[in-house]
Protein backbone atom coordinates (compact mmCIF):
# COMPACT_ATOMS: atom_id res chain seq x y z
CA UNK A 1 0.00 0.00 0.00
CA UNK A 2 1.65 3.87 -0.65
CA UNK A 3 -0.45 6.82 0.74
CA UNK A 4 -0.37 10.15 -1.36
CA UNK A 5 1.63 13.00 0.06
CA UNK A 6 -2.06 14.89 1.86
CA UNK A 7 -2.58 11.72 3.14
CA UNK A 8 0.82 10.95 4.54
CA UNK A 9 0.91 15.00 6.14
CA UNK A 10 -2.62 14.32 7.37
CA UNK A 11 -2.12 11.33 9.27
CA UNK A 12 1.80 12.94 10.44
CA UNK A 13 -0.63 15.74 11.59
CA UNK A 14 -3.14 14.04 13.28
CA UNK A 15 -0.96 11.80 15.43
CA UNK A 16 1.12 14.98 16.37
CA UNK A 17 -2.67 16.49 17.37
CA UNK A 18 -3.01 13.15 19.79
CA UNK A 19 0.17 13.94 21.47
CA UNK A 20 -0.08 17.57 22.24
CA UNK A 21 -3.68 17.33 23.57
CA UNK A 22 -3.73 14.07 25.76
CA UNK A 23 0.05 15.57 27.07
CA UNK A 24 -0.98 18.75 27.88
CA UNK A 25 -4.24 18.39 29.10
CA UNK A 26 -2.64 15.56 31.31
CA UNK A 27 -0.29 18.51 33.03
CA UNK A 28 -3.34 20.89 32.94
CA UNK A 29 -4.93 18.66 35.16
CA UNK A 30 -2.46 17.90 37.48
CA UNK A 31 -1.92 21.76 37.91
CA UNK A 32 -5.28 22.26 39.03
CA UNK A 33 -5.38 19.47 41.32
CA UNK A 34 -5.42 21.13 44.37
CA UNK A 35 -8.58 23.20 42.94
CA UNK A 36 -10.87 20.19 44.21
CA UNK A 37 -12.04 19.00 47.36
CA UNK A 38 -9.56 15.91 47.91
CA UNK A 39 -12.68 13.20 47.99
CA UNK A 40 -12.14 13.99 43.82
CA UNK A 41 -8.73 14.14 43.69
CA UNK A 42 -8.70 10.37 42.71
CA UNK A 43 -10.93 10.84 40.20
CA UNK A 44 -8.75 13.88 38.66
CA UNK A 45 -5.37 11.62 38.90
CA UNK A 46 -6.85 8.81 36.95
CA UNK A 47 -7.66 11.21 34.34
CA UNK A 48 -4.19 12.64 34.45
CA UNK A 49 -2.98 9.36 34.21
CA UNK A 50 -4.95 8.38 31.45
CA UNK A 51 -4.14 11.36 29.44
CA UNK A 52 -0.26 10.74 29.86
CA UNK A 53 -0.43 6.94 28.92
CA UNK A 54 -1.84 7.86 25.88
CA UNK A 55 0.39 10.44 24.81
CA UNK A 56 3.43 7.80 25.23
CA UNK A 57 1.33 5.59 23.10
CA UNK A 58 0.89 8.09 20.26
CA UNK A 59 4.83 9.32 20.67
CA UNK A 60 5.30 5.34 19.85
CA UNK A 61 2.85 5.13 16.76
CA UNK A 62 3.90 8.71 15.52
CA UNK A 63 7.27 7.07 15.50
CA UNK A 64 6.04 3.44 13.86
CA UNK A 65 4.62 5.50 11.35
CA UNK A 66 7.41 7.58 9.91
CA UNK A 67 9.25 4.25 10.20
CA UNK A 68 7.28 2.14 8.22
CA UNK A 69 6.42 5.08 5.59
CA UNK A 70 8.88 6.55 3.46
CA UNK A 71 9.44 8.60 0.47
CA UNK A 72 12.57 9.46 -2.14
CA UNK A 73 11.24 12.59 -3.32
CA UNK A 74 12.50 15.92 -2.96
CA UNK A 75 10.89 17.63 -0.08
CA UNK A 76 8.94 15.07 0.39
CA UNK A 77 6.57 16.19 -2.07
CA UNK A 78 5.42 12.49 -3.65
CA UNK A 79 4.03 8.79 -3.07
CA UNK A 80 5.18 7.22 0.39
CA UNK A 81 5.31 3.58 0.82
CA UNK A 82 6.06 0.74 2.92
CA UNK A 83 9.60 0.22 3.79
CA UNK A 84 11.00 -3.20 3.93
CA UNK A 85 11.77 -4.74 7.25
CA UNK A 86 9.35 -2.30 9.77
CA UNK A 87 5.47 -2.34 10.05
CA UNK A 88 3.11 0.09 11.03
CA UNK A 89 2.27 -1.60 15.13
CA UNK A 90 -1.23 -0.91 15.21
CA UNK A 91 -1.33 -2.77 18.15
CA UNK A 92 -0.17 -0.06 20.46
CA UNK A 93 -3.61 1.23 20.10
CA UNK A 94 -4.85 -2.39 21.71
CA UNK A 95 -2.24 -2.07 24.42
CA UNK A 96 -2.91 1.48 25.10
CA UNK A 97 -6.65 0.71 25.33
CA UNK A 98 -6.22 -2.26 27.10
CA UNK A 99 -5.15 0.08 29.98
CA UNK A 100 -7.26 3.08 29.40
CA UNK A 101 -10.25 1.95 29.17
CA UNK A 102 -11.05 0.19 32.49
CA UNK A 103 -9.37 3.46 33.72
CA UNK A 104 -11.76 6.03 31.79
CA UNK A 105 -15.00 3.61 33.64
CA UNK A 106 -13.04 4.24 36.76
CA UNK A 107 -12.93 7.95 36.29
CA UNK A 108 -16.65 8.05 35.70
CA UNK A 109 -17.81 6.07 39.04
CA UNK A 110 -15.23 7.75 41.01
CA UNK A 111 -16.56 11.25 40.00
CA UNK A 112 -19.77 10.38 41.27
CA UNK A 113 -18.59 9.43 44.89
CA UNK A 114 -21.25 6.81 45.06
CA UNK A 115 -21.87 4.67 48.29
CA UNK A 116 -19.50 2.55 48.35
CA UNK A 117 -21.29 -0.75 47.11
CA UNK A 118 -22.48 0.59 44.40
CA UNK A 119 -19.72 1.84 42.94
CA UNK A 120 -18.10 -1.73 44.18
CA UNK A 121 -20.73 -3.66 42.01
CA UNK A 122 -20.45 -1.30 39.18
CA UNK A 123 -16.52 -1.78 38.58
CA UNK A 124 -16.84 -5.59 39.11
CA UNK A 125 -19.00 -5.89 36.30
CA UNK A 126 -17.27 -3.14 33.86
CA UNK A 127 -14.16 -3.52 34.21
CA UNK A 128 -13.84 -7.32 33.07
CA UNK A 129 -16.30 -6.71 30.00
CA UNK A 130 -13.94 -3.57 28.79
CA UNK A 131 -10.90 -5.84 28.77
CA UNK A 132 -12.35 -8.34 27.57
CA UNK A 133 -13.99 -6.20 24.40
CA UNK A 134 -10.32 -4.65 23.96
CA UNK A 135 -8.76 -8.43 23.64
CA UNK A 136 -11.43 -9.58 21.38
CA UNK A 137 -10.93 -6.47 18.79
CA UNK A 138 -7.18 -6.91 18.68
CA UNK A 139 -7.01 -10.64 16.65
CA UNK A 140 -9.33 -9.12 14.55
CA UNK A 141 -7.79 -5.74 13.93
CA UNK A 142 -4.51 -7.39 13.10
CA UNK A 143 -5.49 -10.03 10.99
CA UNK A 144 -5.53 -9.26 7.11
CA UNK A 145 -8.40 -11.19 6.69
CA UNK A 146 -12.04 -9.44 6.40
CA UNK A 147 -13.50 -12.63 7.82
CA UNK A 148 -11.59 -12.63 10.57
CA UNK A 149 -11.80 -9.27 11.68
CA UNK A 150 -15.96 -9.61 11.16
CA UNK A 151 -15.73 -12.50 13.74
CA UNK A 152 -13.88 -10.99 16.16
CA UNK A 153 -15.90 -7.42 15.74
CA UNK A 154 -19.07 -9.16 16.47
CA UNK A 155 -17.82 -10.90 20.00
CA UNK A 156 -16.40 -7.91 21.00
CA UNK A 157 -19.24 -5.54 20.37
CA UNK A 158 -20.91 -8.37 22.93
CA UNK A 159 -19.09 -6.85 25.83
CA UNK A 160 -19.37 -2.96 24.26
CA UNK A 161 -22.72 -3.64 24.53
CA UNK A 162 -23.44 -5.15 27.85
CA UNK A 163 -21.37 -2.21 29.07
CA UNK A 164 -23.28 0.36 27.90
CA UNK A 165 -26.28 -1.26 29.04
CA UNK A 166 -24.98 -0.85 32.35
CA UNK A 167 -23.94 3.01 32.17
CA UNK A 168 -27.44 3.37 30.74
CA UNK A 169 -29.42 1.60 32.81
CA UNK A 170 -28.05 0.77 35.74
CA UNK A 171 -26.46 4.11 36.12
CA UNK A 172 -29.41 6.41 35.62
CA UNK A 173 -30.99 5.48 38.71
CA UNK A 174 -27.97 6.61 40.94
CA UNK A 175 -28.35 9.45 39.10
CA UNK A 176 -30.96 11.33 40.78
CA UNK A 177 -28.56 11.28 44.30
CA UNK A 178 -25.92 14.07 42.65
CA UNK A 179 -26.74 17.68 43.42
CA UNK A 180 -29.08 18.92 40.65
CA UNK A 181 -26.21 21.14 38.47
CA UNK A 182 -24.40 18.38 38.67
CA UNK A 183 -26.70 16.07 36.89
CA UNK A 184 -26.73 17.72 33.86
CA UNK A 185 -22.99 17.58 33.27
CA UNK A 186 -23.21 14.22 34.26
CA UNK A 187 -25.71 13.24 31.51
CA UNK A 188 -23.70 14.97 29.01
CA UNK A 189 -20.79 13.07 30.11
CA UNK A 190 -22.64 9.96 29.61
CA UNK A 191 -23.79 11.27 26.10
CA UNK A 192 -19.91 11.99 25.04
CA UNK A 193 -19.09 8.58 25.92
CA UNK A 194 -21.56 7.02 23.77
CA UNK A 195 -20.71 8.87 20.92
CA UNK A 196 -16.84 8.64 21.27
CA UNK A 197 -16.58 4.86 22.08
CA UNK A 198 -19.06 4.50 19.18
CA UNK A 199 -16.81 5.84 16.64
CA UNK A 200 -14.37 3.04 17.80
CA UNK A 201 -16.50 0.00 15.99
CA UNK A 202 -17.42 2.02 12.98
CA UNK A 203 -13.10 2.74 12.56
CA UNK A 204 -13.14 -0.69 12.58
CA UNK A 205 -15.20 -1.25 10.21
CA UNK A 206 -14.18 1.29 7.55
CA UNK A 207 -11.63 -1.18 6.01
CA UNK A 208 -14.41 -3.87 5.25
CA UNK A 209 -16.81 -2.01 3.34
CA UNK A 210 -14.92 -1.88 0.12
CA UNK A 211 -13.55 2.10 0.21
CA UNK A 212 -10.45 2.27 -1.36
CA UNK A 213 -7.34 0.65 0.53
CA UNK A 214 -5.39 3.82 1.66
CA UNK A 215 -8.31 5.74 2.25
CA UNK A 216 -10.09 3.03 4.46
CA UNK A 217 -6.64 3.35 6.20
CA UNK A 218 -5.88 6.54 6.75
CA UNK A 219 -10.02 7.20 7.63
CA UNK A 220 -9.48 4.44 10.17
CA UNK A 221 -5.91 6.32 11.77
CA UNK A 222 -8.14 9.55 11.82
CA UNK A 223 -11.22 8.17 13.59
CA UNK A 224 -9.32 6.07 15.87
CA UNK A 225 -7.14 9.66 16.74
CA UNK A 226 -10.39 12.10 16.98
CA UNK A 227 -11.84 9.60 19.20
CA UNK A 228 -8.94 8.95 21.26
CA UNK A 229 -8.77 12.91 22.26
CA UNK A 230 -12.52 13.17 22.52
CA UNK A 231 -13.06 10.45 24.89
CA UNK A 232 -9.56 11.16 26.97
CA UNK A 233 -8.67 14.85 26.95
CA UNK A 234 -12.10 16.41 26.82
CA UNK A 235 -13.44 13.46 28.70
CA UNK A 236 -10.92 14.40 31.47
CA UNK A 237 -11.52 18.03 31.04
CA UNK A 238 -15.28 17.17 32.00
CA UNK A 239 -14.35 15.40 34.59
CA UNK A 240 -12.41 18.13 36.16
CA UNK A 241 -15.81 20.51 35.82
CA UNK A 242 -17.87 18.09 37.62
CA UNK A 243 -15.51 17.89 40.39
CA UNK A 244 -15.31 21.26 40.83
CA UNK A 245 -19.04 22.04 40.38
CA UNK A 246 -19.46 19.32 43.22
CA UNK A 247 -16.27 20.70 45.48
CA UNK A 248 -18.70 24.21 45.28
CA UNK A 249 -21.91 21.89 46.15
CA UNK A 250 -20.57 20.10 49.02
CA UNK A 251 -18.85 23.02 50.76
CA UNK B 1 13.83 26.30 -3.56
CA UNK B 2 17.23 26.34 -2.09
CA UNK B 3 18.13 28.91 1.15
CA UNK B 4 21.49 30.67 1.65
CA UNK B 5 23.72 30.22 4.70
CA UNK B 6 22.12 33.34 6.46
CA UNK B 7 18.90 32.93 5.36
CA UNK B 8 18.84 29.31 7.24
CA UNK B 9 20.54 30.94 10.08
CA UNK B 10 18.29 33.50 10.60
CA UNK B 11 15.32 31.01 10.27
CA UNK B 12 17.18 28.62 12.94
CA UNK B 13 17.73 31.18 15.72
CA UNK B 14 14.58 32.81 15.27
CA UNK B 15 13.12 29.31 15.61
CA UNK B 16 14.99 28.75 19.16
CA UNK B 17 14.21 32.10 20.14
CA UNK B 18 10.77 31.01 19.95
CA UNK B 19 11.31 27.86 21.84
CA UNK B 20 13.09 29.81 24.34
CA UNK B 21 10.87 32.61 25.08
CA UNK B 22 7.71 30.23 25.06
CA UNK B 23 9.24 27.32 27.20
CA UNK B 24 10.92 29.30 30.05
CA UNK B 25 7.53 32.00 30.68
CA UNK B 26 6.00 28.89 31.05
CA UNK B 27 7.69 27.88 33.67
CA UNK B 28 7.86 31.38 34.86
CA UNK B 29 4.07 31.80 35.02
CA UNK B 30 3.82 28.70 37.05
CA UNK B 31 5.98 29.25 39.40
CA UNK B 32 4.13 32.71 40.26
CA UNK B 33 0.54 30.96 40.08
CA UNK B 34 0.17 31.27 44.47
CA UNK B 35 0.54 35.20 43.53
CA UNK B 36 -2.74 35.65 42.27
CA UNK B 37 -5.93 35.06 43.93
CA UNK B 38 -7.54 31.82 43.30
CA UNK B 39 -10.52 32.99 40.83
CA UNK B 40 -7.66 34.14 38.24
CA UNK B 41 -5.17 30.84 38.16
CA UNK B 42 -7.32 29.46 35.93
CA UNK B 43 -6.45 32.13 33.58
CA UNK B 44 -2.73 31.46 34.79
CA UNK B 45 -2.74 27.93 34.10
CA UNK B 46 -4.21 28.53 30.56
CA UNK B 47 -1.69 31.15 29.92
CA UNK B 48 1.26 28.49 31.14
CA UNK B 49 -0.07 25.42 29.34
CA UNK B 50 -0.32 27.33 25.98
CA UNK B 51 3.16 28.41 26.03
CA UNK B 52 3.82 25.23 26.57
CA UNK B 53 1.88 23.72 24.12
CA UNK B 54 3.61 26.28 21.72
CA UNK B 55 7.32 24.98 23.22
CA UNK B 56 6.34 21.65 22.44
CA UNK B 57 5.36 22.21 18.98
CA UNK B 58 8.49 24.66 18.29
CA UNK B 59 10.70 21.81 18.76
CA UNK B 60 9.39 20.33 16.54
CA UNK B 61 9.46 22.30 13.69
CA UNK B 62 12.72 23.42 14.58
CA UNK B 63 13.58 19.45 14.40
CA UNK B 64 11.68 19.11 11.16
CA UNK B 65 13.45 22.39 9.27
CA UNK B 66 17.09 20.88 10.27
CA UNK B 67 16.01 17.49 8.48
CA UNK B 68 14.71 19.23 5.32
CA UNK B 69 17.32 21.58 4.84
CA UNK B 70 21.13 20.68 4.47
CA UNK B 71 24.02 21.82 2.76
CA UNK B 72 27.59 19.77 1.52
CA UNK B 73 29.59 23.01 2.23
CA UNK B 74 32.46 22.94 4.89
CA UNK B 75 31.24 24.43 7.87
CA UNK B 76 28.06 24.85 6.77
CA UNK B 77 29.21 27.75 4.48
CA UNK B 78 26.77 27.54 1.66
CA UNK B 79 23.44 27.23 0.33
CA UNK B 80 20.75 24.88 1.91
CA UNK B 81 18.77 22.68 -0.15
CA UNK B 82 15.84 20.60 0.11
CA UNK B 83 16.73 16.88 0.93
CA UNK B 84 14.97 13.81 -0.44
CA UNK B 85 12.52 12.33 1.49
CA UNK B 86 11.68 14.57 4.24
CA UNK B 87 8.96 17.86 4.10
CA UNK B 88 9.41 20.70 6.16
CA UNK B 89 5.97 20.25 8.09
CA UNK B 90 4.47 23.30 8.07
CA UNK B 91 1.42 21.76 9.46
CA UNK B 92 2.49 21.67 13.05
CA UNK B 93 1.98 25.38 13.08
CA UNK B 94 -2.02 24.88 12.48
CA UNK B 95 -1.99 22.03 14.26
CA UNK B 96 -0.36 24.29 17.32
CA UNK B 97 -2.88 27.15 16.44
CA UNK B 98 -6.02 24.90 16.29
CA UNK B 99 -5.15 23.66 20.05
CA UNK B 100 -4.08 27.60 21.62
CA UNK B 101 -6.28 29.85 19.88
CA UNK B 102 -9.34 28.88 21.91
CA UNK B 103 -6.78 28.36 24.96
CA UNK B 104 -6.11 32.65 24.06
CA UNK B 105 -9.69 33.80 24.42
CA UNK B 106 -10.40 31.48 27.39
CA UNK B 107 -7.66 33.12 29.27
CA UNK B 108 -8.51 36.31 28.21
CA UNK B 109 -12.75 35.44 28.98
CA UNK B 110 -11.25 33.70 32.49
CA UNK B 111 -9.68 36.74 33.75
CA UNK B 112 -11.90 39.63 33.29
CA UNK B 113 -14.06 36.97 35.50
CA UNK B 114 -17.23 38.37 34.52
CA UNK B 115 -20.87 36.52 35.34
CA UNK B 116 -20.72 33.15 34.19
CA UNK B 117 -23.59 33.93 31.40
CA UNK B 118 -21.78 36.36 29.56
CA UNK B 119 -18.81 34.35 29.98
CA UNK B 120 -20.67 31.22 28.40
CA UNK B 121 -21.91 33.49 25.98
CA UNK B 122 -18.80 35.10 24.56
CA UNK B 123 -17.06 31.83 24.70
CA UNK B 124 -20.10 29.63 22.76
CA UNK B 125 -19.53 32.07 20.00
CA UNK B 126 -15.19 32.29 19.78
CA UNK B 127 -14.18 29.15 20.37
CA UNK B 128 -15.88 27.37 17.55
CA UNK B 129 -15.08 30.74 15.25
CA UNK B 130 -11.65 30.49 16.11
CA UNK B 131 -11.35 27.14 15.21
CA UNK B 132 -13.03 26.84 12.19
CA UNK B 133 -10.89 30.34 11.19
CA UNK B 134 -7.62 27.93 11.53
CA UNK B 135 -9.07 24.75 9.41
CA UNK B 136 -9.73 27.29 6.98
CA UNK B 137 -6.31 28.44 6.78
CA UNK B 138 -4.83 24.63 6.37
CA UNK B 139 -5.46 23.50 3.06
CA UNK B 140 -4.88 27.17 1.57
CA UNK B 141 -1.29 26.74 3.93
CA UNK B 142 -0.39 23.29 2.74
CA UNK B 143 -1.30 23.81 -1.27
CA UNK B 144 1.67 24.87 -3.67
CA UNK B 145 -0.75 26.72 -5.73
CA UNK B 146 -1.51 30.68 -5.09
CA UNK B 147 -5.34 30.64 -5.99
CA UNK B 148 -6.12 27.78 -3.67
CA UNK B 149 -3.82 29.51 -1.22
CA UNK B 150 -5.96 33.19 -2.26
CA UNK B 151 -9.63 31.34 -1.94
CA UNK B 152 -8.95 29.33 1.51
CA UNK B 153 -7.37 32.47 3.14
CA UNK B 154 -10.28 34.19 2.19
CA UNK B 155 -12.52 31.82 3.87
CA UNK B 156 -10.76 31.93 7.25
CA UNK B 157 -10.77 35.61 7.33
CA UNK B 158 -14.80 35.29 7.83
CA UNK B 159 -14.83 33.83 10.97
CA UNK B 160 -11.38 35.79 11.62
CA UNK B 161 -13.74 39.37 10.98
CA UNK B 162 -16.18 37.61 13.43
CA UNK B 163 -14.11 37.29 16.54
CA UNK B 164 -12.48 40.81 16.09
CA UNK B 165 -15.75 41.83 16.07
CA UNK B 166 -16.82 39.95 18.95
CA UNK B 167 -14.35 40.83 20.94
CA UNK B 168 -14.76 44.88 20.34
CA UNK B 169 -18.03 45.39 20.25
CA UNK B 170 -19.15 42.89 22.72
CA UNK B 171 -16.30 43.35 25.06
CA UNK B 172 -16.67 46.88 25.32
CA UNK B 173 -19.66 46.60 27.06
CA UNK B 174 -18.15 44.29 29.99
CA UNK B 175 -15.50 46.23 30.01
CA UNK B 176 -16.89 49.42 32.59
CA UNK B 177 -17.53 47.16 35.01
CA UNK B 178 -13.67 46.04 35.76
CA UNK B 179 -11.74 48.29 38.02
CA UNK B 180 -10.28 51.17 36.96
CA UNK B 181 -7.13 50.50 36.79
CA UNK B 182 -7.68 46.90 35.42
CA UNK B 183 -9.69 49.18 32.67
CA UNK B 184 -6.66 50.67 31.17
CA UNK B 185 -4.41 47.22 31.20
CA UNK B 186 -7.29 45.20 29.70
CA UNK B 187 -7.60 47.76 26.29
CA UNK B 188 -4.13 47.46 26.08
CA UNK B 189 -4.73 43.55 25.69
CA UNK B 190 -6.96 43.49 23.34
CA UNK B 191 -4.86 46.23 21.32
CA UNK B 192 -2.02 43.58 21.87
CA UNK B 193 -4.21 40.45 20.55
CA UNK B 194 -5.15 42.99 17.45
CA UNK B 195 -1.96 44.34 16.19
CA UNK B 196 -0.70 40.25 16.86
CA UNK B 197 -3.39 38.42 15.42
CA UNK B 198 -3.21 41.22 12.33
CA UNK B 199 0.33 39.62 11.85
CA UNK B 200 -0.69 36.12 10.59
CA UNK B 201 -2.72 37.05 7.74
CA UNK B 202 -0.19 39.37 6.52
CA UNK B 203 2.31 36.33 6.73
CA UNK B 204 0.39 34.18 4.82
CA UNK B 205 -0.31 36.40 2.26
CA UNK B 206 3.51 37.08 1.73
CA UNK B 207 4.06 33.93 -0.87
CA UNK B 208 1.37 35.59 -2.74
CA UNK B 209 2.50 38.87 -3.58
CA UNK B 210 5.30 38.18 -6.11
CA UNK B 211 8.81 38.60 -4.15
CA UNK B 212 11.32 35.94 -4.39
CA UNK B 213 10.31 32.64 -3.22
CA UNK B 214 13.22 31.79 -0.28
CA UNK B 215 12.67 35.52 0.57
CA UNK B 216 8.79 35.14 1.10
CA UNK B 217 9.07 31.82 2.89
CA UNK B 218 12.11 32.98 5.47
CA UNK B 219 9.80 36.20 5.78
CA UNK B 220 6.67 34.15 6.76
CA UNK B 221 8.33 32.00 9.14
CA UNK B 222 9.62 34.87 10.88
CA UNK B 223 6.43 36.65 10.73
CA UNK B 224 4.81 33.66 12.25
CA UNK B 225 7.32 33.29 14.65
CA UNK B 226 7.39 36.56 16.30
CA UNK B 227 4.05 36.87 16.15
CA UNK B 228 3.95 33.91 18.15
CA UNK B 229 6.23 35.20 20.92
CA UNK B 230 3.67 38.09 21.19
CA UNK B 231 0.41 36.67 20.87
CA UNK B 232 1.28 33.98 23.23
CA UNK B 233 4.43 34.42 25.80
CA UNK B 234 4.04 38.60 26.28
CA UNK B 235 0.17 38.29 26.46
CA UNK B 236 0.54 35.12 29.20
CA UNK B 237 2.34 38.30 30.95
CA UNK B 238 0.31 40.87 30.61
CA UNK B 239 -2.85 38.36 31.84
CA UNK B 240 -0.74 37.52 35.03
CA UNK B 241 -0.40 41.47 35.45
CA UNK B 242 -4.40 42.04 35.30
CA UNK B 243 -4.49 38.87 37.66
CA UNK B 244 -1.77 40.28 39.90
CA UNK B 245 -3.62 43.87 39.74
CA UNK B 246 -7.30 42.17 40.18
CA UNK B 247 -5.95 40.23 42.99
CA UNK B 248 -5.48 43.73 44.72
CA UNK B 249 -8.00 45.81 43.73
CA UNK B 250 -10.34 42.69 45.26
CA UNK B 251 -8.67 42.03 48.46
C1 LIG C 1 -17.11 -2.59 19.80
C2 LIG C 1 -15.80 -2.88 19.09
C3 LIG C 1 -14.62 -2.27 19.45
C4 LIG C 1 -14.74 -1.23 20.48
C5 LIG C 1 -13.78 -0.44 20.92
C6 LIG C 1 -13.97 0.60 21.90
C7 LIG C 1 -15.31 0.96 22.40
C8 LIG C 1 -12.85 1.23 22.31
C9 LIG C 1 -12.82 2.30 23.21
C10 LIG C 1 -11.66 2.88 23.42
C11 LIG C 1 -11.48 4.02 24.24
C12 LIG C 1 -12.60 4.67 24.95
C13 LIG C 1 -10.25 4.49 24.29
C14 LIG C 1 -9.91 5.73 24.84
O1 LIG C 1 -9.52 5.81 25.94
C15 LIG C 1 -13.29 -2.65 18.80
C16 LIG C 1 -12.26 -3.05 19.85
C17 LIG C 1 -12.73 -1.50 17.95
C18 LIG C 1 -13.43 -3.87 17.89
C19 LIG C 1 -14.67 -3.84 17.10
C20 LIG C 1 -15.88 -3.88 18.00
C1 LIG D 1 -7.19 35.42 8.93
C2 LIG D 1 -6.33 34.30 8.34
C3 LIG D 1 -5.52 33.50 9.14
C4 LIG D 1 -5.48 33.88 10.55
C5 LIG D 1 -4.72 33.33 11.50
C6 LIG D 1 -4.66 33.78 12.86
C7 LIG D 1 -5.39 34.99 13.32
C8 LIG D 1 -3.92 33.04 13.68
C9 LIG D 1 -3.70 33.32 15.04
C10 LIG D 1 -2.87 32.56 15.70
C11 LIG D 1 -2.49 32.76 17.04
C12 LIG D 1 -3.01 33.87 17.85
C13 LIG D 1 -1.59 31.91 17.50
C14 LIG D 1 -0.93 32.05 18.72
O1 LIG D 1 -1.31 31.51 19.67
C15 LIG D 1 -4.75 32.33 8.56
C16 LIG D 1 -5.10 31.04 9.29
C17 LIG D 1 -3.24 32.56 8.62
C18 LIG D 1 -5.11 32.06 7.11
C19 LIG D 1 -5.28 33.30 6.34
C20 LIG D 1 -6.42 34.13 6.87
Amino acid sequence: DSLTQIQYDTVYNVFSLVIASQLFTSIFIIISLKRVLPRYRQAMTVAAIVCAIAAYHYFRIFDSFKAAFVTEAIGGAGNYVQVAGESFNEGYRYVDWLLTVPLLLLELIAVLALARKVQTSLLYRLIPASALMIILGYPGELSGDNGVRGIFGLLSTIPFAYILYVLFIELTKSLDRQPRSVRRTISQLRLLLLLTWGVYPIAYLLPMLGIDGSDAWVGKQIGYSVADILAKALYGLIIYRIARMKSFADD
